[in-house]
Formats: structure tokens, C-alpha cells, sequence
């Protein structure tokens, strides 16, 4: 049986408007793994799993009901958007492949173009130019600066009129797994912790993995938010210690660390195996077998 | 669906004779999860699941093969034991409870005990007295030792017959997912490590683990190797990290450790969290929640 996930991100932390977008998934036959939703980034983060039969109903089906309840144009947060359903991964999981992720992605973002009239951006392994998110939104150009810019030649969407409505844009796109990691430091001071997050950006230290400051004023800490784009570049051991040098380096301790959403049990099994001087990986781990076993 | 696991050891490090054996087992419906073979411990271990039509039957004609294949009297190895198949135990997995697994566990001993003429001992939640493996069976009271022994009032078995051929005799019984854990340490001073692994096992710094020391002189180093029996009370990071700190303090370093078979990876997840301080679980991962929205 070939098994998709996807992992949408929503510009918003209500809860009764998460419910209803939810159920409309469940209604189309999603299964629901993991809901985050975080108040500071005013952002919620769904992860879910669906067969080929079914994906593109329930992806398309959550988008129309999310477009319908959230306004970009009320919408504060501390992490950048573009959208009301901001990015809309397709992740080929068991026995489906990323040439299958990538038609079904450019199958649903014709669809959510034409039908929702939303504007489109192709992403990840579904376009030649491999257009990074980084590229289409960042902390200076988002939803609001795109609104005005959405007609110019440079900003022309893959699918979906050039204009916003209050829904926004949208980023589709196939992908592998990718792990949201944050590390929250002891310290308010801004700029020092902006220069682990630069060198982790770099890619000369640690590769792979999107890094953002960010100031969690109700804590009282400031923190590093990342996306580990391949966990066997970078694995979790590999960016704590990092940081936790660079901090100690610079006087701080780390607060603590935080899982968003859900990652394999490979990237866990690896990390432990680095601290317990020792060779773990899923093949050691009961409910990845039994899985493996059950799935035929 | 009710699943239950098994982990029997095996006194044998053959592989032509395990093949045969788990051939037998996969012939009447197991799972087989995973399969670890020690030279030096002369014995293996099978990690396997079975749904609650197939398991008696499966456990009794794998023990039966087993029974078959396996001469005690040419059997020498590192580790303690009283028989071919010497350890059998019943785990409950998924919907099973731990009573279905007792149950299960006695209609096994009978099984074996009746119709092969293996003496059964039954242990861990099967017994009322809660023998312990140990009581039985240690370095100094072996097969050879329980052959001699067995029709005094003090051993008589719980099933079959106070008399051993070749496969020698067997403990049945249910008890929760347990995990097999060996830290290696970089020296050959035995009675350095048996001071730690007696403290390891009085269960005043760790509970609720069974530990023996061996001298693995292929690789010259000595082992803590531990049956870990609740993993909420003791996890790995806490296990490493006490080894790790006594063999500090008598000038030692750690070589490194090993997972014998499979471990659930809610402990995987728990011990990653002590070093990233953060707070990970089975909710955490990938597969765990597949598996759980997938078991109806």
C-alpha cells in the first residue's frame, strides 16, 4: 500500500478554527498523527498520513476549508508566512516514491490554482529550478509585501491568478522527511545568539538545516527554530552539541530543547547511539519492525 | 488484534542450526522482529511477534525443533543456562493483557512439559513465588549442575518430568518488555568492574536490573551485560551515565555499548531527551503513530 505524509503548516493558533479544519481532513480520510499549535508563531503545524487513493481529496479539501476561516490580513506572528495555509508538503512514506510525491503535488497545486483561486508556488523537488522557500519568504518579504508584488514578473505563481485574496499564497511542494528542531537558550541577547544561527545557516558547521532567531519573550529566552532538511547530514546530536558549544563559548546555557511535530525513529535511535558510544538505528527498534513486519 | 511477543534464547551460536529453527517458527505463523548470535555467549537470541491464534503453536513446535537440534552435554559459552531453549518467555503487545499472557504462558509449560518431557520451570509473572532466574540458574549452578540436582524437592520442575535428556530444561513464563544492554569497558580488571556491577545490582543506585560481568578477551575488555526489566525505572542514559562515572573514578573509559535484540522506542526517545534536554517520547515518532493509527 503506498502511504503519503504531509505536514501543512497553518497561519494560526486557534483552536476551534484547527478543529474545523481537522475534521474536514478526517472526513476525506486523512489520519491524523500530531497536531502542534504555537501561540508566539500564531502558527499550527499538522502532520498526517494518507493512501494514494486518498491524499489529494483530503490536501485539497483542508486547504478550501482553511482558506475559508483564516484572514491573512489579521494575522500576527513571530515565524514569516506567505498564507493562510502557508506550506503544503507531499512526503512519499513505505512503499511510495518521490516521482509519485512530485506528480501528486503538481496534481493539487493545479487544483487548489484553479479551483480556490489561490496563488501557487511550486517547491522542494517539485520544480527544475529547485525555488527555495527562503527565496519566496523570508522575514522582509511576506505575505503583505507579496500581496503588492504578486504581478510581477518575478513573482508569477506556478498555478493560480496572479493576485491575493485574504487567504494568501501557498507553497506546494514534494519533499523528504524534515525535522523541526528548536533550541532555547539561556540569554535575551539577540545578536549573539543571530551568530550561531548565521553559522549554522552557512552550512560550513552543520549542513542542511534552515536556522531562525527568535525572541520568546514570555520565557525569557531566546531561541534557534530549525528545519533539519536530512537528518543524516545533521543529526540532532550533531546541532545540539553545536550550539551548546557555541553558547558555552559565549557564557549561555542551553534552556532546553524541543521536538515540533514528528520525526522517525531512525533520527532518534541515531543520536542516542552517538551519546551511548554506540551503533542504534531503526533496525533496533520494536514498533519500526512491527511495521515493517504488518505492512505489506 | 491481539499481538504477543516472544524473545526465547537459544543455547547455540550455530547459524545453520538457527535457520533451521526460526524456518520452524516462521512455518506456523511468527514474525520474526530479530535475530542476535554471540560466539563468545555461544547463544542466540529471536525477537518475535505472533497474533493470539498462532503464538502456543508457534513457541511449542520451535521448541520442539529446537529440542531436537541442540546438545547440551557439547554445549560450552560465556553465558549461564539449563537448556536448549533456555529462556522463554511470553510478552504482551498491543490489545493482549499481561493475564492473557500468564494464561498463555501456563498452557506452554504443560505443552512442553507433557509432551516433550522437558522439565518447565515457570518465572517472572507466571509464578506466585516469583522465582527469579537467578534462584535456578547461575555461573555456579548450570545445566550440568541442575541435571545432577533436579529430583531433589528443591528443583522439582513445574511441568514434566524431574529428569533431563540433552535439551536440558526450560523457564516459561510472562513478563513485560525487557532489554538487553551491554556496556563494554576499556580494561581486564575483573574485580575492578565486579565492584561496579554489584552495585549495579543491589538496586540501590539503579533499579530493577539484573547485571553480570564477563571478560570478553577477543576484544580485551570486560562487560556489564543487563537484562534492564522496567526501563521507566532505570533507563539507558541513567545505566550509561552511572557506568560511565564509576569506571571514570577508577581511571577506565567506556569502549562502548550495545543493544542486544530490540528496545521499545519510547526508551530509545526518553534517553535521547536526558541529553538534549528535552522532553521526547513514543507521541514523538514517526512510525509509532503510523502504527498506531494503522492497528484497528
Amino acid at each position: 500500500m503506498k502511504i503519503f505524509g504531509s505536514v501543512p503548516n497553518f497561519s494560526t493558533s486557534d483552536e476551534n478554527v484547527m478543529e474545523l479544519i481537522i475534521s474536514t481532513m478526517k472526513e476525506y480520510g486523512a489520519n491524523i498523527l500530531d497536531v502542534n499549535m504555537d501561540r508566539d508563531h500564531n502558527r499550527s503545524v499538522v502532520t498526517m498520513i494518507s493512501d494514494y487513493n486518498n491524499i489529494l481529496s483530503v490536501l485539497f479539501n483542508m486547504a478550501k476549508r482553511a482558506s475559508e476561516l483564516i484572514d491573512m490580513d489579521n494575522h500576527r506572528g513571530l515565524h514569516p508566512r506567505i498564507g493562510a495555509i502557508d506550506v503544503l508538503p507531499i512526503i512519499p512514506m513505505m512503499e511510495a516514491t518521490m516521482d509519485e510525491a512530485i506528480e501528486m503535488s503538481k496534481a493539487l497545486g493545479k487544483m487548489i490554482g484553479d479551483n480556490l483561486n489561490i496563488p501557487v508556488y511550486m517547491y522542494g523537488n517539485s520544480t527544475e529550478t529547485k525555488k527555495r522557500i527562503s527565496w519566496i519568504r523570508n522575514m522582509h518579504f511576506q505575505y503583505e509585501e507579496l500581496k503588492k508584488h504578486i504581478n510581477e514578473e518575478k513573482y508569477m505563481p506556478d498555478f493560480g491568478p496572479p493576485r491575493m485574496g485574504k487567504a494568501g499564497a501557498v507553497m506546494v511542494g514534494a519533499r523528504n522527511i524534515m525535522i523541526a528542531y528548536n533550541v532555547n537558550i539561556n540569554t535575551e541577547d539577540a545578536s549573539a545568539i543571530d551568530e550561531i544561527t548565521k553559522k549554522i545557516r552557512s552550512g560550513k558547521y552543520i549542513k542542511n538545516v534552515r536556522a531562525l532567531t527568535f525572541n520568546i519573550k514570555s520565557n525569557k529566552y531566546m531561541q534557534i527554530s530549525m528545519n533539519i532538511y536530512d537528518y543524516h547530514d545533521a543529526s540532532l546530536y550533531d546541532i545540539y552539541e553545536f550550539i551548546k558549544k557555541e553558547s558555552d563559548d559565549r557564557g549561555f546555557s542551553i534552556a532546553g530543547s524541543e521536538i515540533i511535530g514528528l520525526l522517525p525513529d531512525d533520527a532518534v535511535a541515531e543520536s542516542l547511539g552517538y551519546y551511548l558510544k554506540s551503533k542504534i538505528s531503526s533496525k533496533n527498534i520494536l514498533e519500526y519492525n512491527i511495521l515493517r513486519t504488518l505492512w505489506k
